[in-house]
């Protein structure tokens, strides 16, 4: 868990229209037959989930193969630390029954076992990559299926704990930066026109959470009647195009009409940050964000994406509280000085 | 009207007790004998009284001769940068009748004629200096008293328009600031001291003007039954340093208690103003005397209070339109430009 961040972070300064998408990830969630679904579940039962997923050939010692970590066993630090780099989801870091996540060496895949449904497969790249990150967990999908028996229906197809995911049982997400639609107040016409598309349009940490930074996660709602590379397909070429289109629009439009005041605020925020001793959460995300998008301009040339994505990461409680070796329960006063200095020291090393 | 602000403004980087005084003035109304006041003049009468005041050894042609600015004569961006000088007020300015201010060639000293009263003599000096200029203004007054009749009651002392003024008609104040009773949320205690003390705290423009960048003018508002020197005893000896006392404490308190929240507001300040594109009046003073705060704490060492002092005149609009080239009826957008580059270059210069 004390690894360093890079070079294992899915998050990294290119991959395909950068510009805007952060990451790609594709989601394939799984059930075991025969064994009750995981609310429904005894501890026996899903400490039975544990024993026959993990006897399978992807946590087998081979140069590929997953490792296991062991949810109770786990601090609040490193629990929190694997959901701020979306590794596990929120809820499962907090359940209090048996359960455990298969991380690959590159911290790019994680195999969530007793989440909300026995097996909840993930993979996450950089840029826009539904495809590679598909093939990726398509992979650990064959191999589990090698030993694993899983709940299918052939009227209603793969079985699940939320009926929205019955069907193929796949989710696609990407997490776009959308600051131009933000600043030219399009973002309500954005949700309105994903809805329509059957998009739901989620802040940076999935369901509940707000939008930060100006990061929204888009994903497919419909994992019914359509084959997974079907609705892969529909995804990255009708769905994605769109958005990105008219966020690059925007940007546009203010590049042209507003440039000065956009030289404004991103000169403040990399001021700010550079100079902050106190920095909040939300401010110092929103300040990054605001360095994002002028790096994406050629507004400023450093910091680069890579440092922006790396300290997005890092302003987080969990990381920063590794990081600067604080406890998690820190008074938020104290975090924020910290957070402030942990920002100061990164942007003067690339800076100089 | 186009010399450079320095070496003659009275705005300098020291005096006493600088750290909170920015400047003294000592200010003096006289009528002339005879004529009407000028509210009720006619336009022969005040120009009578210019004549009467311009043919006195005051406007000799010797080394301390006062020069001769007809309002007339002056431009708007002219007349505005003598008000944000301090050398003639608002009123003066704005006066649609025959009038002129006599200057010093080190600006620190003019003499209004046909303001409120037919004559107002009028010193600032850098810093706590209250004798040095009430000094300078006795000399122009004696010179005055060899070749005018002031209006003089023996019950009332010397006439003057406004009741407040009658008596010596003698006006002491200084420029504060007082950015540690903001923060201590004080000033409104500071503010029931100075009235029950017979003080009239007031905007860094006097009469009427808000208060900017925490700077407050404070002033005697008794004329009556002392003699000049007893008042400029009490208001220097008295009065002055009880204020004093307060907005020291106040700060020390902020450094014991806040130091890392008073870091943060100083870095942060200095750190927009080098950054920004775009910044308006309220926020350049603002931020300005912020960094004032630290300076005089310690917290930074660069910008000195020159700069901030020059830089504090310069970002108002007729010396920003001065400097910048720009017309005075500017849009109040395309200023703000400006003003963010005058600011950035004059950081730049002495920050390197």
């Amino acid at each position: 868990m004390n690894d360093p961040i890079e070079p294992t972070s899915w998050l990294g300064d290119s991959g395909d229209d950068c510009d805007v998408v952060l990451s790609s990830r594709v989601r394939l969630a799984r059930n075991l037959a025969g064994v009750p679904f995981v609310g429904q579940a005894s501890d026996p039962d899903r400490n039975e989930v544990v024993g026959i997923v993990r006897r399978s050939p992807v946590f087998a010692d081979h140069p590929d193969g997953l490792s296991w970590l062991e949810m109770e066993t786990l601090s609040d630090q490193e629990r929190t630390m694997l959901v701020e780099r979306h590794l596990i989801s929120h809820q499962f870091a907090d359940a209090r029954f048996p359960r455990g996540v298969g991380l690959s060496a590159d911290k790019r895949l994680s195999v969530m076992v007793n989440e909300e449904d026995h097996i909840r497969m993930q993979s996450l790249a950089p840029g826009l990559a539904l495809r590679d990150a598909f093939q990726r967990v398509a992979e650990i999908r064959d191999e589990l299926e090698s030993t694993v028996d899983f709940a299918f229906s052939p009227r209603w197809g793969f079985l699940t704990a939320c009926p929205t995911n019955v069907g193929c049982g796949i989710r696609f997400s990407v997490m776009l930066h959308l600051p131009g639609l933000k600043m030219t107040e399009e973002l309500g016409r954005v949700r309105q026109a994903a809805k329509d598309l059957h998009l739901a349009v989620r802040g940076c940490h999935g369901e509940g959470s707000e939008s930060s930074g100006d990061l929204f996660q888009i994903s497919n709602q419909i994992t019914l009647g359509d084959s997974e590379e079907e609705l892969l397909d529909k995804f990255r070429d009708d769905v994605v195009p769109l958005l990105l289109k008219y966020e690059r629009a925007s940007r546009k439009l203010i590049l042209n009409e507003k440039r000065t005041m956009l030289e404004d605020k991103v000169h403040r925020a990399l001021a700010t940050l550079r100079s902050a001793r106190i920095l909040g959460l939300n401010e110092g995300t929103r300040l990054l964000s605001m360095l994002r998008l002028g790096n994406s301009l050629k507004i400023i040339e450093k910091p680069g994406l890579k440092t922006i994505h790396r300290l997005l990461l890092q302003v987080q409680p969990g990381h920063l509280s590794s990081m600067m070796g604080i406890g998690l329960d820190e008074s938020e006063e104290d975090a924020r000085v910290v957070r402030a200095s942990l920002v100061r020291q990164a942007l003067e090393d690339v800076l100089q």
